[in-house]
């Protein structure tokens, strides 16, 4: 009795996100006194810059992620929840679960994150899934190995031609790193034991409907991206916009492309579960945040990393950017550690360390505080950076393994077809999915 | 035209799968001049001793597979076919694949492994998974997790109380290695950041129809193996068959166990494969073969590993084993660079190296020519022993990492929950199926 008194006399702080923003949040409030809940709809943190590491064969989905529990699994005070958050209510402080259990909060934090945004085209997710999850990962992995498996069985051309052509939608960071990987794979097929599957096989396409890829860079590296790309065999087409995308093919304003591979890096949009606070979203959803991070008409609801809009001294918009996410998060995490309170005048800002971008083996653009590098030394200071951001020694060191050996073999270690859904044109074996389905319930 | 003819002219070598026996035959082919196909139904050779540890978290996927193609891709002569066998014609030394194309062959080796064998139960399967692809690790993987994430949760006892408890059937080194396995995590769910699991929530079962478990293994050995389970918290029920399994209930004659955790390690038959070869085979589908591992009626068609019946001086069947497929393997493929004929006489013999089973955190039991050891030191050499036995250097160097890392950690790095199918009351969010496709097909 006595301790339940207690108890509801505490301060409930809740978190919804395991990303960046989240565990940052979390880290911040290891000694606070209040009960903290995270709720994740799933299980594990996910270090999504190297998710293409993953689709592309490289990494392994556990050198990657770490259990939200296990991060933070000191504290008994702080709860983690996996589930799925249907709606907010602001007014009642209080949320509602997909499972209908509702639960009430005296300060939220909102590290929701973003996801894909089809510009109002949802159907094309199904032919040119994004990249935001495990899962998504594992889909275009299992699709790439595929088709390489098929094109080395085929002879019919123009069917093989297809199967080793590539398009990744979007200039931005995700899709030139997928595009420069994919080079890699397919322009290598010999040396990862594809003995019918030429270099000049294989056609990437880096498509951007602006006038440059990485636009976040400055012009001169971004050109200095271009031309290592172009030099890995990627054909990068500016100011081309997609103008439609069904099952196997691209439609462009110049013309179409037949792939079964198609990737969407073109854009995203905050979390729509955003929208049930009813407060001002800017055009991509993000809800505008006050200086500290707050809402205005709810002083206990903050929002942080991608779901936020919150503009820098130029006037922009900060980037949805792991960085980003990180130091709203630590800022959030100590004003609430402090006391229930929003201390009035606490104002976030964001220190930026530079962008970088990895174009493939030993090749890297970066831009660190005005600093240009590119070549050797941006990929060193890019690996470096990203094995240091990894959560914990044993993702360290198994990312660090994977790419030393990889450094030195060239070679994938992660190129696992677990099951055959993938299955493009389905030639070399027509599989149809109930035969599927009973071949992977069969206990083989 | 005159490349085909001289193609036409060259021996074609078949080898189906891509296992122990299936790869040391390729391997052993490696300088031939004959044509040779190895045909898999998935792309990766897979380390099948350790794929307990996939199922348990402590290893990735990747860390025990190797592509096929990488494991032999240096001989240009050597093709890989990612594709399934329907049935195979002796007479006509053909064979046909599911997707109709047929493929014609001098001499075949069949290494297609075994199945689970749920003795004229094929219904149990649903409910009580086998383990021998990566795909039904992964869905016991997601299960095991699923059910702590829940049961962390739940206060409804009834369901809580099922949901920690775990159902091993069959008492042979898969069994013995799950259940200790499993002991390590629920027994440990605090250390996991599950802080209101405490370690005697979590009931183990080990279930064996027969007098003792390990009974490939001596008596001595056997009873100490039993008895470091029974310290660790699993209950070992001897002499125990399995009446009947349904939906999360398994049925014995002593009365019935409330669980979704039901894990099938009982026994296996041989692939259905052989059935079409029309010839003699054992109780549990296995061809009995010639002193040379060829069929009676077939000189040119050669059976190894798991679908081989071949009984050592004792007279008793060789066992199911890595090494026991490897060395014929090794032997057939030896056997057949030499030339096309069969040299008559030669006889293959088996040399047994010895067994070893693993219980746990630094204890195993192993039989080494008659030198008994348990404890710490057979779990050092079981250690050693399997790392060798990993193809490659990277798949030993990140097994080697991930078992340092757990041993002074205590931690199972792979916890991940994917995708949410493994739901199991799902009483913590009550996602249809419906509803978790769409979650899925969603680009969050």
């Amino acid at each position: 009795m006595k301790k339940e008194k207690i108890e509801s006399e505490r301060r409930h702080i809740v978190i919804i996100g395991g990303g960046f923003g989240g565990i940052a949040t979390a880290k911040a409030l290891k000694h606070t006194d209040a009960d903290v809940t995270i709720i994740d709809r799933l299980n594990h943190h996910l270090f999504q810059p190297l998710l293409y590491q993953v689709a592309t064969a490289e990494l392994s989905p556990g050198d990657i992620s770490a259990p939200i529990r296990a991060i933070i699994s000191k504290n008994p005070r702080i709860k983690v929840i996996l589930g799925e958050v249907a709606e907010i209510s602001p007014e009642m402080k209080s949320l509602r679960m997909r499972n209908g259990q509702s639960i009430s909060f005296d300060q939220l934090v909102m590290a929701t994150g973003a996801q894909y945004n089809y510009f109002g085209h949802g159907e094309w997710a199904e032919f040119a899934p994004g990249m935001k999850s495990i899962s998504d990962a594992l889909k275009v992995r299992e699709k790439l190995l595929m088709s390489m498996e098929e094109a080395e069985q085929l002879h019919d051309s123009s069917k093989r031609k297809s199967l080793l052509t590539y398009v990744i939608i979007g200039g931005g960071p995700t899709g030139v790193e997928m595009a420069g990987a994919i080079a890699e794979i397919a322009g290598n097929g010999a040396k990862h034991g594809y003995h019918s599957i030429k270099p000049e096989d294989a056609r990437i396409y880096l498509i951007e409907a602006g006038p440059r890829i990485l636009n976040a860079f400055p012009e001169s590296l971004a050109a200095k991206a271009k031309k290592m790309l172009e030099k890995m065999g990627v054909r990068v087409l500016l100011n081309t916009p997609v103008t439609n995308i069904e099952k196997n093919k691209v439609h462009l304003k110049v013309g179409s492309i037949e792939t079964p591979n198609i990737i969407w890096a073109a854009g995203i949009k905050a979390s729509s579960l955003l929208d049930s606070l009813k407060v001002a979203q800017d055009r991509s959803g993000r809800v505008l945040v006050e200086a500290d991070l707050s809402i205005p008409q709810y002083p206990d609801i903050f929002i942080i990393g991608d779901s936020a809009h919150r503009e820098d001294k130029n006037g922009m918009p900060l980037p949805a950017l792991a960085p980003v996410a990180t130091q709203q998060g630590k800022f959030v995490g100590k004003l609430l550690a402090k006391d229930g309170k929003r201390s009035s005048g606490s104002k976030f800002k964001y220190t930026d360390k530079g962008t970088m971008a990895t174009i493939g083996r030993a090749k890297a653009v970066a831009d660190i505080k005005g600093l240009k590098f590119s070549g050797f030394f941006a990929w060193f200071l890019w690996s470096f950076i990203h094995v240091l951001g990894l959560i914990g020694f044993r993702n360290r060191t198994r990312v660090f393994v994977e790419w030393i050996w990889n450094y030195f073999t060239f070679k994938r270690g992660v190129r696992l077809i677990t099951d055959r859904s993938g299955c493009v044109y389905c030639t070399t074996y027509e599989i149809n999915h109930k035969e599927l389905k009973e071949l992977q319930e069969m206990p083989v």
